[in-house]
């Protein structure tokens, strides 16, 4: 899987892909990640990458050439998407993810400050993808949670790709409570039927736990 | 504010610190970020952090001593919270990350690969929030976001206070279409409304276009 991400900070993105299993999947051939930094394709001398918005308002906005021909100039493979991080997206849901896994190529375009010209939509026609309802400086981070996210259904980055089935969303459900050693910490036991090795009980309870922490917190993933 | 991270990856959450608006809120000392390793406070000579599941299952999961021990060397300031970052929380949401703001300190703990024995819960009792309905390698992206989301409403991080004002959510909306320089690109025009200096025209049409495209893509956010 190839990553191409447009940013206007690509070490955010490269600093990152140093720790834990994105590294391993990177060094491993697994996924590959490139940044293109529209700053590079700026025509004045100044490299201005943003300008105030028309009809006034506080903030910059992102100008339409830099990205535009920044887009451009990325070679694309055959199966391939192109994303825009932004919090008016569709929200990222794990089907959704798992969705974007059968890519060959995302190619991702970050904003920073206050966001894109809307020209910059209606020539690339990209899929607007927001992690959620909150507001941040850039997409930088939305970009490396879906690398992350995506990374993981895709065979070999994860040890074993069964540690990815038990997780959270997995079946629709949150995840049921996990227990490890000791089996007494501070008091607290681990419960009996984790001990006993009879897995029908064991799949009994973490369904039973699965479905009672979803009631509890999540209703609305039930119905 | 600080913010107090318990994290396995410290470098993750510093090395992304390194850049932006985070970078300036850093120097001009308007946030201050600290990283405590949990494996750091392991007893035993491997320091191992997380162990095969009780009851069976892939993957590993966080063993409650060094996260425990970990969180209560934390210096706890008056005006505190605890958060727990895990998909099985109460999802981020722009009204959440502007009641986190009054806080003067918060302390996160990141979870990392399977996730966290459910005793580490029961102990510190954490507020458990999800920046949304996916599943990642561990918490220290959320706890980035939530630093990022956070610190943009803290007064002086952004240039101007009144660039959040705009934003996305402010209004329980989407933000309206932008534009800046060339007024035409590439065939495209800058709408004329946004020309004409008058500010009741502009603003009923910036308006008109946030309800617009919050029907259009985000209908749940208007009932």
């Amino acid at each position: 899987m190839r990553f191409d991400v447009l940013t206007l900070f690509p070490e955010m993105i490269e600093s990152h892909l140093q720790y834990s299993i994105l590294k391993r999947a990177v060094e491993t051939g697994i996924i590959d990640v490139n940044t293109v930094n529209p700053r590079d394709f700026t025509l004045d001398k100044h490299k201005k990458v943003d300008d105030t918005p028309y009809g006034g308002g506080a903030g910059m906005v992102l100008m339409p050439q830099p990205y535009v021909d920044a887009y451009e100039s990325v070679e694309r493979q055959e199966n391939s998407i192109t994303i825009m991080l932004s919090p008016q997206g569709e929200p990222l849901k794990e089907n959704l993810v798992k969705e974007l896994a059968n890519y060959d190529q995302i190619v991702m375009l970050c904003g920073h400050y206050e966001g894109f010209d809307e020209r910059i939509r209606e020539i690339i026609k990209p899929r607007e993808i927001s992690i959620g309802d909150f507001v941040l400086t850039g997409g930088e981070l939305p970009a490396l949670c879906l690398i992350d996210a995506v990374s993981r259904k895709i065979e070999g980055t994860l040890g074993k790709i069964e540690s990815a089935n038990d997780d959270s969303f997995a079946d629709g459900l949150l995840e049921y409570p996990q227990y490890t050693k000791p089996r007494n910490f501070r008091g607290l036991e681990v419960p009996e039927v984790l001990l006993n090795g009879n897995h029908k009980d064991i799949n009994e309870f973490r369904q039973e736990q699965s479905l009672k922490r979803t009631k509890e917190r999540r209703p609305d993933l039930l119905y």
